[in-house]
Parts: structure tokens; C-alpha cells; sequence
């Protein structure tokens, strides 16, 4: 039970991101130190299952945020958020 | 005559999407779940005919609808109306 | 002289719609049921040779019409305008 | 010196749309028939060398002109233009 | 220590643009001969990470800066930047 991208900001927070809550995703990522694009993720109503089909244009266009964040926390993030999920289909991590 | 995805909410609809009205299909949205999402497929006056030309950025763009429930409302519901319809040319459900 | 998608509202207009004006392009739409969105193609200027180049995401983004009706007009009428045109070159219809 | 495309209009412009000047795309565009696009160019800042990287999406939806004759200016010109500058490294015209 | 790329400009800087702050990458585009484009670049918090993340269409359509200059800063930069990047992981330039 220490994989590597929970949120540890929220330790009430389910370990894999498809349980995450909409808090639970602006959590992850103020804690990720993004508080003001945790904004916009809260604002799209983007809960972890919503997260886990985020592509890069959706990260870049939809959200409304900043070019040069939001480069940053799709390939840091939601692109590593989501190889996590779907390697943890097969193996533990 | 209990496929899946036929809209239960709406007891009077055909099963076939391809059927549905305008109003179908804003009714099958709302039982799922979409209220609010449900009123844009109106405005965007998309009939079920429409629904299975949609690919994920009309989804995802077109409508004006928040991010979150968006990704849903394709991954969980467009993409699987289409893909029942265009098995059910070749088999019964 | 009866190929499928003669505009038949429009006795006057060329059968190849490679012939056919800004205003025959609308007089086709408004024929085919669709005598709001002809206007739009009106506005952006698109005759014949225009409509022959149009992609999907053009008809659907580029002429600011509702989401519904636009997806009819590429699948079953943009779509099968072009078929037949680039069919004509090389069979009589 | 004949290359089909030099902007006969203007005579002292280069043969080579790689040494065109901003003022020379507007002429060129101008002398094509689209004078009202030819400002648009002019408004992006937009020289032979930025005209010969434009792809189709950046001369519809980067300039704001109609969709008519961007897709006409598209197919008829850019495309063209770049085909015989490329060419041109190789062969004479 | 004399890669082609380094912003000759700004001494300071690091030489591989992973390390840029939000202000080297200002400054490297004001050097290039664009200060009105770098402006955005700062605008948008660009450091030198994201810098190396960012795609055609991010440079075209995210920055909101004219075509043409997007254009060339795209192709001689932004692109040769990362090349030169990925480049000097296997070797020194």
C-alpha cells in the first residue's frame, strides 16, 4: 500500500484514482502543487473515473488553465495517473 | 427484447437508437443519470440518427457541457449505443 | 440525366455539383430540408467547388451550425456529394 | 523564368515564395481574387516562409476568413505553392 | 559549451532548456528576434520543461500570438530546441 502516486495530501483518499471524488482530484492536485488548476478541474466536474479518460488535448483546451501548467500535469500526472491504473490491472504495484 | 441499453426510463421509445427522437434521446440522458447534459443534446437538436454520427470531440466540444460528465457520457453511453447498434446489424442481442 | 443527388428543387442548377454557385449550394440544403443551415452555407461563401473540398470537422465547426443537423448534412449529403463527383471521373452515373 | 505560379501581378516580387516578403503574399493573394483574404494574411504577419509551413487547419480556422474561400485558397494555392517550391529543390520548373 | 541553440542572449542561462526558468525562456525568444511572441510565452508560464513539451498546435493555437511568426517559431525553435534536447541525451553536441 505504497504506490507511488497516491495523494498523500489526502489520506483519506482511495489508493487508485477510478474511486477518486471530484475533492479528491482538486486534493491530488494542490497537493501536486497546482492549487489553481485544482480549481478547474473541480470546475469541469472531473471525478477520478473522468480522469482516467482525460487525453492531452482535453488537458490543454478544456480546462481553461495555462499552457505551460497544464503541459506540465498532463505528462506528469494524468499520463502517469493513468499507465499506474491500467499497468495495476495486471500486477500490483 | 431486453437489450441493454434501451432507455427503461422511457418505456414508449424504440430500442433501436436509430428510432429515437430528439426528445429520446434527451429522455434516455436524463434516466441516465445527465439532467443537466441532457438539455444541451436538445439545443444541439440531436436526434438518434445524429447520436450515432458523434465521435468523442463533437462529445467532448460541441455540446458546451463540463469536461467531467462529458467523458462519461461518451465512454459510457454514446460509444456503447454505437457499437450495440452497429452489432446488432449482424446478431440479435 | 437523373444521377441520385441532382438537386431536383433546382431544375436550372449544373448536375456536377463542381458547377454549382453559392446560391445553387443553398438552394440544394433548403431542397434537402435543411433551409436554416443552407443560410450558413450561404454566409461562408461555399459553392460547388467549395463543398466538394469540405472534411467532416469543417462542415461540423466551420459554419457555426447546431451539432444535430450538421452531422446529417456531412454523412448524408457533403459525403455522398463528393462520392459521386470523384465516381463521375471515371463512370457515367 | 515562367514558373506557374510567380505572382505575375507583381513583377518585382521573387520567383521563390521562400523570399516573398509579407507585402508580397498580399499581392499575391490579391491577384489571385481574394483581396478581402489578402488583408488577412497581411493582419497574421504572414511572409513566403510562414506560407510555405501552413497546412490546411492553420489557412481555415488561423485567419478568420470564410470557409469558402479558405478551402479554395487552401487547395488552389498554398498547396500548390508548396508543392513547387519543394519540387524546385530538386528540378528546375 | 557552444551548442548552437544556447540564448547567447542570456549567459546565465543553463544551457539545455529542461533547466529554463519562465524568464530564460522569455528571454531566449526576445534574442531570437520575437519579443512581442515572448510575451506570451511568459504569460502562459513557459519554462523550459514545458517548453520541451509542447506540440505544433500548441505553439499555433495555445499561445494566441499571429500565424506567421507562430509559424517560424515553431519550426526553428521550438522544434529544433527539442531535437537537439532528446538529441544530447545519447551524445555531446
Amino acid at each position: 500500500s505504497s504506490c507511488l502516486l497516491t495523494p498523500s495530501a489526502s489520506p483519506g483518499a482511495a489508493e487508485d484514482p477510478v474511486d477518486w471524488t471530484v475533492a479528491d482530484v482538486a486534493s491530488y492536485f494542490t497537493a501536486a502543487g497546482f492549487p489553481e488548476q485544482a480549481l478547474a478541474f473541480r470546475t469541469q466536474e472531473i471525478d477520478g473515473k473522468s480522469l482516467l479518460l482525460m487525453q492531452r488535448n482535453d488537458v490543454l483546451t478544456g480546462l481553461s488553465i495555462r499552457l505551460g501548467p497544464a503541459l506540465k500535469i498532463y505528462e506528469r500526472h494524468v499520463k502517469v495517473l493513468q499507465q499506474t491504473h491500467f499497468q495495476d490491472d495486471e500486477a500490483f504495484c
